[in-house]
């Protein structure tokens, strides 16, 4: 585990050189802004989706530059997801990574901004010649991007977890709504440096797979770290779920048999790894670092 | 005038009925999103940055289908902008297009997220092969609309509005804000087709000759309907400038040097035509209409 906390830490750090390079600096009237979004995306953080992309996208012998760009678009798009998931009228939360969330640090127009710009930037990123793949491939990271953001994605998920009402909520629902709020895009960041190295129609499967598997066990380690973890340890509010009434994983299907449902997620996920024999061993490591995280 | 009318309300139809077929259904827990993206961009509106963007693309020989994308992919921008600046955090405007605002027809938490899934798709469809382009193309147009949207674009040009101190607030300030916040857009709006016929440097920098002063007139005029029109005319709230004590064209040029300018601004746009004779006439007949609208 010492290797692959290494192995992490390196690729958050080379991540967040990368975005600081790619964040426009803070000067002009628009610095409040600027400085939000530097904010957001360059502040501590495991980084777990960029790792991913990285890794994943060695496997099957992607470019690192262009997996870096990935890596760096795939952490707007998380960090923009959790300004505005955070602000007063979504989660209203005053936490996020141990520091204030933007809206706390800065205000609510700020943060609805600093989202948008972030969301915007990840676009960028991926379309530009310096993501070092044909066109070609940039557009389907464009598109396959976009598809786990929007509607039916991330934004989707998230208005599910909002307004979904409170009968409808049983394990299909909860289900439903991780897939796209937490899965879409960690299923992406497996996925990018399969389309980035023009990986077959079998692997990009194989890597979804893997990625479906790992964003469940991932989901449901986090309902019970919200039940049963402390915000020192977390870093963000927790228990919020049970004060507001939701249902999780945890409460639908109770602490025991959830875990038990996150070790059988995380068998599978290492399952899928079978076909890249030892070259995956870090991402069996990574399975395991999500089930036994403690923030 | 009244062909010109004809033309562009038949813009605006080709435009809501592409956007009808590329927005999401509305089915499923997310219901409520989906419905806010719809009521948002399918709404009434003039849909001048679509027209701008399919007649400067006829103008330069880009083709039909693709240009309909680009058109649809700029409104849903458009829109997004538009509900995410009337958020009570914001603007906090009761009133759009005649109609109650996203915010207040749903709630704030759905208004962030139906703007957030607007944004992502316009990406979306721009990056698509749908969009009738070589990918290369369809790579320039998704980094060209990113930059337009984004930090230096319109979410920057928000933030100046928003956050630039009352004694910051000149000429020089007002125009940098305006060229971000509604410049950049249209500025897009007149390249699109452009980047999509693969048009020289020469005819891409003409055009942007033309929408630079052309979305400066557009601002102008706004600011003097916000000052002199009534809500009842402009389907929205008017007033609210002077109300918040901002500076605008108006306040600081007076409201003739303010007119003046705007005309003139609109004599230079069209002066940017020249280059395309008689065939460019569409376009002129566009600069009088943003000129003397009353809404």
């Amino acid at each position: 585990m010492a290797d692959f906390l290494k192995t992490i830490e390196e690729a958050a750090d080379r991540v967040t050189v990368a975005l600081d390079a790619l964040l426009p600096r803070a000067n002009g009237p628009e610095t409040p802004l600027l400085s939000a979004m530097r904010y957001a995306a360059l502040g501590p953080g495991k980084r777990i989706r960029p790792f991913l992309a990285i890794e994943c996208g060695r496997l099957v012998g992607a470019e690192e530059r262009g997996l870096l760009r990935c890596a760096s678009a795939i952490e707007c798009i998380h960090a923009y997801s959790l300004v505005h998931d955070d602000l007063p009228c979504m989660d209203d939360d005053d936490l996020r990574r141990g520091r204030p969330t933007v809206h706390k640090a800065y205000d609510e127009a700020t943060a609805v901004l600093a989202g948008d710009g972030l969301l915007t930037l990840a676009f960028e990123i991926m379309a530009h010649p310096d993501t070092h793949a044909s066109a070609a491939r940039r557009c389907e990271l464009v598109t396959r991007l976009s598809a786990a953001a929007g509607a039916r994605g991330m934004v989707g998920g998230q208005m599910i977890d909002m307004a979904a009402p409170a009968e409808q909520w049983d394990i299909s629902i909860v289900t439903r709504m991780q897939r796209m709020k937490t899965g879409a895009l960690i299923g992406f960041a497996a996925e990018a440096g399969a389309i980035l190295a023009g990986a077959d129609a079998g692997v990009r499967r194989t890597l979804e797979g893997f990625a479906h598997d790992l964003g469940l066990a991932f989901q449901i380690t986090d309902d019970l770290l919200d039940a049963t973890g402390s915000a020192s340890e977390t870093g963000k509010s927790t228990g919020k779920d049970a004060g507001q009434g939701k249902a999780t994983f945890v409460t639908i299907l109770g602490e025991a048999e959830a875990r038990d449902q996150a070790r059988r997620l995380a068998a599978q996920a290492k399952d899928h790894l079978d076909p890249f024999g030892e070259r995956a061993n870090i991402l069996r490591e990574a399975v395991d670092y999500v089930l036994t995280r403690r923030s």
